[in-house]
């Protein structure tokens, strides 16, 4: 059994704490809260250990009746493999503390690609997390776009990648956030740095990435176009995607026109907190016109690294097989649709 | 066992489907659908029978590969109550087939009042659907007023209630539905249809109500204000709250600040669909003012109907008291936080 | 000549710059900003002298190319009265420099009570600032509030006033503001503090008001709840509020239904950027209850204190009557719809 | 003079009507409105004649106080050109009533191309619409792509157009467009049609084309990739683009991050309505990555077809150059920023 934590649970830790918890491989130790907050509560409803992300909060936790088994310390001593899943930046100044007690970390997206040994994606990059102490888990946007350039690749090979991302401002309960009633350039320059950081996923792709963000919470949209070496007929890339373990092809029958009908359907499904690990690719909207081919697809930013997450402790802390490890990981969590 | 139907798979249609699935003393014989879409899908794959709700459209399913098990007539014959969840003024057109087919039926708050007998709310009119044929059970904003104003009135006596509904414009996958970026008097005339509405499940209320529509899809907003009649300390109003099944007072602690957040606790706990059954109420928010109590509180649109759907049925169909009806309603479904 | 500067050229400076630059008894002698941006940009544009808020920014202006007249100091020394248009909070800090420089100030809402000697409004409390050195307009919501208030306590006297107000989240043009997709009950505490604040103009009146922001940027909407000392029928009410200034009454056949036309309505008849400096109240929404009146109002956030502004400055400078200093106002404004 | 008529005083046809108005070889006789609505209202705030669309309704007019000069009949047997702007489709049907009266018309871009004998823009297509009776305006986005295509191809040339365009949901005050909390692929289907719709304007243009939907009000945005048959550097293609008339380089230092702070820059330079005739192209995301050229634009939907709408009144009744009627347009309107 890996033993595993999670540090900092947010939307990203509370997904892969989830996960971990139902792999036949994986023990989940506890997972961390800076502040006795509703998720802290639901943690502990959830029935996992709590831990003071910060020591001295301890008194705030007791005061808010939410039971907590220890600190951050308590828990890295405790696990084999610590996920951090803190906002961007934090995850580098974690680094020293889990060097400090000797324990594997994963790292988010948020972080430079530099924080790790190694940069992951499941479909594409497995190897080059095995038996490394540090990897990083790509962003939502890059597993995204991994997912899906990986296989053409390999099949028709890939001359260039155009893509722009048009991204939700937020994930739903970050009120903070805008913008309302506006798209904004994001970042203004072009291309953004999404492109590079497919490259390390992905290194010989020629990919030019241009970002942009609305008000939206629920998932990022991609509008894509990818110049492949060769003149594939529409059919049998759309064949080619199907078959992909990640990617869920929308069939025109479904009549799911957005973001909205898609977590509907994630809900309707019995999909716990309405997830989409799937990157979600609209079937109808596949389109090859010369060597360009075109598609659409829906991204759930809270949840399509999760799986990844999960495929990377094994990685990291077993001789699995990538196709063994992507085949438990989806089989335990029900990814597939 | 009460044979039940819900002729309407849509937003509440496959609520009440769930619910009704979950109960010992009921059986969900199947529902119906007008289009072989991503609802039909999902009910298949919980397991649902499904039945064409316009019988010509059979061959739709066909080719779209779901399975169909007969039109809304066979569906009829086969049920002793079917819950009516089609779009508002459809279920009044629907009375005569239920009639012709002699089963009991319960219809949703978008028809008016006259289509039942009794209009149905549980904890304050439940007697009045005991035994009746016809019943409706009252709208989603109408259902929340209640479940506040009755325990009010009973402990303290209500000189006036004035309510602002703040209504979202859709539901999250009504993507035809606006607006964008605006705040409408909805309707324009004060006051709105909401406060008669309260008067079918209490009738000596004094209520003036006021609706608006903004460009948010997960929640209404209820702002209320009512006079008392006599002067409770704010603790004791809080504490009387607190007290009821329906209700979920929101801590301080819990750090949620609006819909986004309550949302995410119900997915956080493991809610299915993330539903929130309760009138969730901002403990911080009520306030007695003299005699003047005032509080913010939320309905999740989608879901608060639901379990007054189930208790409505063994109105209908059973001696059941209603503490025994909403107690078991409650725990099967899982109210209360 | 009354010599005036504006301190802080945002949404509420550029107005009050404008609104000052056509008064026939006052000269416009500058403006400031902190960055050379579009709004300096324009503002120079437009002609007028633009002063460096920050002293060791003048060389951003000049590598912009935008021409510099000074700095703050500068502008202080040349002018009668500063309008502090700074954020909230700054205002205040800003105190002690304008008091060095002997210049007269006016505040804005976002300042607390005690930054002045008074607080005002035009039509409700004008003498207070009679010859005062240091007054506060007070924001755009009391100001909304205190203009409707006002003429129902004279005519019928108000017992009671009761207001949710349902605010935008930000300015159009503050991308950074949220919330997406959410109702924020904002402050979640209730009575709100914009009921004090009304009682900085009306002293006497009884009044609590609850707050909630939502996805919005173009204007605040009121719902209004006012319970006058006797009963007035419905058609003398409207009557007196259509009398009013500063009041326009959206008549049915204009078929108004929320902000977005109201501000297509003024750009549509002329308004400079669009302005509605008056208070907009349905007037189908008007109507009595007993003694219970309500109505909706929108609340041009932007707008609606300008030209309070200017009638502050008068009052301030000048032995001008109330009613001669707003007729001016609204004169050259082209106040009236 | 040229006489000219709007049918349709909507949000084209009202801005059409402004700038016909100050046109000094043109004469504005009269707009149409099939309602006494507020927009109405403006019209005869504004000074202009109006005449009831629909024959009978003139009796609503006069009820809401309302002047009417005559019917759609009288304008047209008043003007030598009228000016369609009527909802997409309602053109087309008033086709054969324009024959009737023997007056030459302009549609605009949500007829088919074949409503016309030519499609029009004046940078890119002026001469095709000269003497022809019946022109077609393309639309906002169609004419946004060809102002910035046109001088590409002519200067470096342009081997293939991929853009994906983010289109606002509804315009300011359409209140009944969503989508609230979504991004809508629109259409499903890739390419879409805007591409066919830039090669009425220029033919020989390899272009294709994605179109999204977003909950924004305030104008579309353009992702825009063109790849050149050349390699100019960055710069050049800056300045190339800069010369051109309708084209507005945002600056780098003017700090406007989206459609907010643009509109904002509009109404603080004067503009009437806070129009925007100019496509907006952010000067920093101009770049070129080997042949292939970025950038993003955003377009005023309701205001770049102004413009183009006067010069195709010049193209099809005298014989004057497109240089200057372009520069008589810009001139008079205020085009350039
Ligand atoms: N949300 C997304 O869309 C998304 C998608 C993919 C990757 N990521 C990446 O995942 C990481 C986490 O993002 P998130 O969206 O889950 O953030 P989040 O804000 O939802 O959660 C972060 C959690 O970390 C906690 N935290 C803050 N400081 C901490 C500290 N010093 N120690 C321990 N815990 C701390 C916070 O309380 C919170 O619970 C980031 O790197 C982000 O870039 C986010
Ligand atoms: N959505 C809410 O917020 C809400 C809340 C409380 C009450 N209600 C009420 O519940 C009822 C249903 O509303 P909803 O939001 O679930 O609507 P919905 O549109 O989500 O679902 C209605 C379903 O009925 C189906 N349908 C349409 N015509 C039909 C027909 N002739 N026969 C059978 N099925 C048909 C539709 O395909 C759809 O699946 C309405 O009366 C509504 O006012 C809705
Ligand atoms: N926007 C509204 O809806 C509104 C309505 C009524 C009252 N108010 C009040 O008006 C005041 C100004 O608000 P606003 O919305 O115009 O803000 P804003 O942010 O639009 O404008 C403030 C301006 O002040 C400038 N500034 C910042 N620091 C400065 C400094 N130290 N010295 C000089 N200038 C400085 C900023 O650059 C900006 O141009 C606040 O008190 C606010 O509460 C705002
Ligand atoms: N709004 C945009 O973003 C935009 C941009 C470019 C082109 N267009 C095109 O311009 C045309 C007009 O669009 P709009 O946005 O101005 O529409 P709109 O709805 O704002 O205005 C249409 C006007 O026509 C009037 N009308 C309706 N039926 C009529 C009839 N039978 N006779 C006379 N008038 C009638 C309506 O009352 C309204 O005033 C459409 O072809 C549209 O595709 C619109």
């Amino acid at each position: 059994m890996i033993r595993v934590g999670v540090n900092g649970y947010g939307t990203i830790g509370k997904r892969v704490a989830d996960a971990v918890d139902v792999q036949p491989d994986m023990e989940l130790i506890g997972v961390t809260k800076t502040r006795p907050n509703f998720e802290a509560d639901a943690a502990r409803r959830r029935g996992y250990d709590l831990y003071a992300a910060i020591g001295d909060r301890l008194p705030a936790f007791e005061e808010a009746g939410i039971e907590v088994a220890g600190t951050l310390a308590d828990l890295l001593d405790a696990v084999d493999v610590i996920v951090d899943c803190c906002p961007s930046g934090v995850g580098e100044r974690n680094r020293e503390i889990y060097r400090a007690h000797d324990v594997k970390a994963i790292y988010q997206g948020g972080e430079d690609a530099t924080v790790a040994e190694a940069s992951f994606n499941a479909r594409a990059r497995f190897e080059a997390a095995r038996g490394a102490d540090h990897v990083r888990v790509v962003s939502c946007n890059t597993t995204g776009l991994s997912r899906v350039i990986a296989p053409l690749d390999e099949t028709y090979g890939v001359e260039k990648v155009r893509a722009t991302l048009v991204r939700r401002g937020g994930d739903p309960a970050e009120t903070g956030r805008g913008p309302i009633n506006d798209v904004l350039p994001d970042p203004v320059t072009v291309p953004s740095h999404h492109g590079p950081d497919v490259n390390t996923i992905l290194p010989d792709v020629d990919i030019d990435t241009l970002g942009l963000t609305v008000p939206a919470t629920q998932m990022h949209t991609h509008s894509l176009n990818v110049t492949l070496s060769c003149e594939p007929d529409t059919a049998s890339v759309r064949e080619l995607l199907r078959e992909e373990d990640r990617l869920f092809l929308i069939p025109e029958t479904a009549a799911i026109d957005g973001a909205g009908k898609l977590k509907e359907f994630a809900r309707d499904v019995g999909r716990s907190r309405g997830d989409l690990w799937e990157n979600c690719i609209w079937e109808e909207s596949i389109n090859v016109v010369g060597r360009d081919l075109y598609l659409f697809q829906n991204i759930h930013q809270e949840a399509d690294v999760v799986p990844e997450n999960i495929d990377a402790i094994r990685a990291m802390c077993t001789d699995e097989s990538p196709a063994d490890s992507i085949a438990t990981t989806n089989r335990t969590l029900g990814v597939g649709l």
